[in-house]
């Protein structure tokens, strides 16, 4: 399982999609949210969107893994389709912000914590206003909250700069590919090894 | 700086060369060693072939950043090229034993370790055999002590199994690569982000 956060505006959407489509060993998984679909945006594929009522009663019936308050909307991850991709043996990223981030590395230690930032805060600024999805003061909003983010990028195990997105798309796969080439990830392999070793005593 | 070790007969010699060969952004260190050559081996290229007394004569005058006693011989690493070769920016690759490797990674937390199995014992020990520069006697030895290095594994950050050489290099190189983009070794870039970021508030 991996987390792929990022300040709003740095094309973790774009980096997230171009990982689905070409490569086959990830499955994305999708959030509930409050917060109203943006054009073209579907239910069931970018986000479950739900009311705050609906919402509310994920929370109490346990069915989210982790959810946050994020500029005035509710987001959450559903555990199911979770559970049933990594049985599958998929990598399943998580396109989550930080605060939910966070909770997940706690709940599941395991997790990878990826963190996307722009090559500098001007390139942020000119493509969330690029972006022409949002107003002045919702920019606002998402610029001062991309400040007080920075305070956190530090418990991200990885960074990643996105300049040009395809270069992006490929180190970001090899950084979770190599993740899974870490030792306290093959405990049971080198277990083995260990046993197998012994015929030579 | 990263060390790459493993079982004698694992392949490591091979992977280092083919990463020296294919990438331009490495240097080998090239060790000190009071063992013979094996046929083909250059002094200054493979290693340093040093006398007992020279060798010792290094540890004294604190010439070697570590060093250490293997199979009856002493092995070490030269301080000069390392310092020299990671001021050019170079990935500096130690080819060394797990002795030496642990000792690096205490003086130097950051030095990343790489530790090359075989896919299973049987496989060893035929690559052991198959490479008839051993009498019986030194193989025995060789196959008692990879079981020994086998309960320090953990101690290392990646395991490599070398079963396909290719795909072998690739793997490591991308493990190599991936690393430079952990957080804890972009503080420098996170600090000048924040700073830049602050002019938003």
């Amino acid at each position: 399982m991996l987390v792929i956060s990022g300040f709003a505006g740095t094309g973790k959407g774009t980096l997230v999609s171009a990982l689905l489509e070409k490569y086959d060993n990830y499955a994305l998984s999708v959030s509930a949210t409050t917060r109203s679909p943006r054009q073209g945006e579907k239910d069931g594929v970018h986000y479950f969107f739900k009311t705050r009522e609906e919402f509310q009663e994920m929370i109490r019936s346990e069915e989210l893994i982790e959810y946050a308050q994020y500029v005035d909307n509710y987001y959450g991850t559903p555990r199911d389709y979770v559970e049933q991709k990594l049985a599958e043996g998929k990598d399943v990223i998580l396109e989550i912000e930080m605060q939910g981030a966070l909770k997940i590395k706690e709940k599941f230690p395991d997790t990878l914590l990826l963190f996307v930032v722009p090559p500098d805060a001007d390139t942020l600024q000119k493509r969330l206003k690029g972006r022409g999805t949002e107003t002045p003061e919702i920019i606002k909003k998402r610029l001062h909250r991309a400040i007080e983010e920075t305070e956190y990028i530090f418990k991200y195990d990885y960074l990643v700069v996105n300049d040009q997105i395809d270069e992006c798309v490929q180190k970001t796969h090899a950084i979770i590919q190599s993740e899974h080439f870490r030792v306290q990830r093959n405990e049971d392999f080198v277990k083995v090894l260990q046993e197998d070793m012994k015929k030579f005593k």
